[in-house]
């Protein structure tokens, strides 16, 4: 049982009078709810201190790291992103080099420009037949490690946001066998490794740092999330101070209750809710399997996480109101999907759509979903001639296009010019497509036509895409003074 | 009304199914409560995004500006620590010097720290009387930028801790005549400005930056805040930027829901509340006079904020259990409010206790600490000499005690050293008294005999002193192996 909750409640129950912060002193008010005020409090005595945890807090953490399989585990309340913040500056000093996944969440980019590190960029293989970014191998980090000696730290992302997943364990000796750490940003993963039938998480294969977002897989509160560290290549008094800098020294007892409540809900119910969850996910992905035109990544123990529904739309024809046939898109489904079932997915990229399923679940969201995809595939129609055009966003880019180094190009003076005039020149601010906001440009990258057609075909979409400026119809773009 | 608390609740009750983050998926799963689960959400659609608001945060941000008077604000949900981390970060450029009260919250330092900044430190008067620093003045940081004409950005705290407040206007005069912009930690201040017989805000003194912990005196939840900029002096968009950086990129609605709360209260019955809340605070100071031995900080619309009430213990004397008189100090004090009255104050500083009263309070409070200080004042005695050594412990520190900057020393290599031994040697690490959390020692500076001695009272009080280390029976400290 949540014991933080739990304490929370006797404390706002009790007749203690509270002379300290917060300031609405426990009681509903304004539009406030009540159950809220009443739980929210400060480090008073006997609920310990995240900063310099000793009683309370301290088992807590002490039982998400057993929870893990972690030497040691960390309550963050900012977010996986204080947990990479942390991560990469605790384990590379000031103008480090780290290596990274090119899929990386913008955290990473963030901490890559704090700390003024040289960045090599992983570029995973592309899910061709899918559109997305697969898992990063050990033999590309291995090719990568060979070829720039002075890497100091790995950083991969696993699962990614679409769910493939890296075999960390071979990544691990790879990183390990250089004498340099291995930092997972294992956010999409809270759950792996803590029941039969799903990977194991990135703490059990080794791994120096791990990242996971409480928040996104179980039910804690969203900006909760846990950092652990393993082994002997981290500093642990650096890793501390990082994460007292990065955040803040008012930290929400509701968020923190809320990882306790997902850790004790793991332990005290998670056998069996997750194995109500993979089997009811998997017999989902068997009845789609009558779609004719829509297509599913197809869950995999090893490489592919259970939860996503990646709903593909590639290829699929539709009639639209006045009865013409069109393309449908991901945005298209994910609209169609919105407005007339009422589902709201979590994403929309060009050709395809991302559902999240959870532990949290329940059996209408499977029935609603299922019946939904159903009906709307049998109003499609598969274009005949597989007339595809490579559309995927994140291309590898070479050395020549990174010309300038992030940390440098950020600060540098920019201009604004539109996207469509925008090729040859350098970016001054990232592009990214949100979600999940991994950066199509960082700051000093060369600006392709390439790249240039393929954001206007985002936009023209209605995709959300972060860092662009629309005004007086123009689409505007910051780009480097320096040529 | 609050907004966004009601367009939280509608969501939660539509029929609308969540395929997204969070993981608990609006229901109530383990302990956490319903209502929690409820309002909980992601960056769906309707709900805009707070790192690039345009719709419904965009409009909460402009109406924040509009009744603190700032030009723009932004909702923090990484408390006041991410906003100043921020507004450091923006005013100056990597290794620029800086001009701030050696009172400040650990978050400027830490600033300083990643942004390798030189540190030039205001050392406000000392309120010989109460042993509190007071506010600074606009002469202190007049002498100052003349004495280092390289400065590039002020930080004063106002009001401090303990409710002394600065005259901002006077500051902001002397910084914007160098052409430089003044960042006020208002964090205790939210409510300032807001309402008649209320000290103005420093948005309304003309501050560049201004950063107000919400949850301190007005009804937010922990952890939620504020940051206000003004004038042409800052760079927006390079604010923006560290925003970003410094905060989670899942930020809690229910976070940003509670601002809104907040400041929806102080338009709907903020006039009416905050007459009633400092007119009770005015006859409970007036109430309290009757107290003998107990002595208290007066309230002072220019000079102290109400809402702190400072209760000196300096000079009293009571019976122990065994009948022996002992000098009652703060931590005493503290005990016999929340042991024996169940009275929970904010601190206790060796001299005093700090009790906190905000527009929250209702009349129980106010009764029961009178009752409560009235019934203890009667069982103390006065010594009869002023028999007063001198205890404030952040003494100001010339140049020859800092002798490493923060940004090399911190990154320095230490050694574990007893306390007492440590004389002579420079911190390795910062040492706080908790709370407030300000530094008495910070990496790089030289620990003397007094500071020793000071550190160790403390100790002996039960006073919560971070940064050191108590390990078989020995008080250890973090020290620099280069002497």
């Amino acid at each position: 049982m949540g014991q933080l909750f739990k304490r929370l409640e006797e404390n706002g129950e009790s007749n203690y009078y509270p002379y300290h912060m917060p300031g609405h002193k426990r009681h509903a008010c304004g539009e406030l709810p009540e159950t809220l005020a009443r739980l929210d409090i400060t480090e008073i005595d006997g609920f310990d201190n995240l900063h310099q945890p000793e009683g309370l807090l301290d088992g807590l953490q002490k039982r998400a790291a057993r929870i893990y399989g972690a030497e040691e585990s960390f309550y963050l309340v900012n977010g996986s992103t204080a947990g990479i913040l942390s991560a990469v500056s605790c384990a590379l000093p000031v103008g480090g080099h780290i290596l990274m996944c090119r899929n990386c969440h913008k955290s990473a980019y963030h901490a890559a420009y704090l700390r003024n590190l040289t960045i090599s960029y992983l570029y995973p293989q592309v899910c061709e037949e899918y559109d997305i970014f697969d898992a990063v191998t050990a033999e590309q980090v291995q090719d990568a490690l060979d070829r720039e000696p002075d890497i100091g730290a790995v950083l991969v992302v696993s699962p990614t946001y679409e769910g493939r997943i890296s075999d960390i364990r071979a990544i691990v000796r790879v990183a390990h066998h250089k004498g340099i750490p291995l930092i997972v940003d294992e956010a999409h993963g809270a759950h792996l490794g803590l029941a039969e039938g799903f990977a194991p998480n990135s703490c059990q294969a080794g791994a120096d740092l791990v990242i996971h977002s409480v928040h996104k897989t179980l039910p804690a509160l969203t900006q909760a999330a846990l950092l652990h560290v393993n082994g002997s290549l981290i500093d642990r008094s650096r890793l501390r101070r990082f994460l007292h800098i990065y955040q803040t020294s008012s930290p929400s007892y509701i968020l923190m209750a809320s990882i306790d409540n997902a850790l004790s809900y793991v332990e005290a119910e998670g056998a069996q809710a997750f194995e109500k969850f993979r089997k009811r996910f998997a017999l989902m992905l068997k009845r789609l399997s009558a779609c004719r035109v829509l297509r599913f990544l197809p869950a995999d123990l090893q490489e592919q996480d259970i939860g996503k529904l990646v709903i593909y739309v590639k290829g699929a024809l539709m009639q639209d109101s006045y009865s013409k046939e069109i393309s449908l898109d991901g945005k298209k489904l994910y609209d169609i999907l919105r407005l007339e079932y009422h589902l709201q997915p979590e994403m929309a990229a060009e050709s395809y759509v991302l559902a999240m399923f959870t532990v949290g679940d329940v059996e209408e969201g499977y029935r609603r979903m299922e019946r939904a995809l159903l009906e709307i595939d049998g109003r499609l129609r598969r274009r005949a001639a597989a007339k595809e055009h490579r559309t995927f966003l994140y291309s590898p880019r070479n050395a020549d296009c990174r010309a300038l180094p992030l940390g440098a190009a950020w600060d540098m003076e920019w201009e604004g010019l539109e996207l469509r005039e925008s090729a040859g020149r350098y970016a001054g601010e990232f592009v990214n497509l949100y979600p999940p906001g991994i950066p199509v440009l960082a700051p000093g990258e060369l600006i392709t036509e390439d790249v240039c057609e393929k954001l206007l075909a985002c936009l023209k979409q209605g995709l959300d895409v972060q860092g662009i400026q629309v005004s007086g119809g123009k689409i505007m773009l910051k780009v480097l003074k320096a040529r």
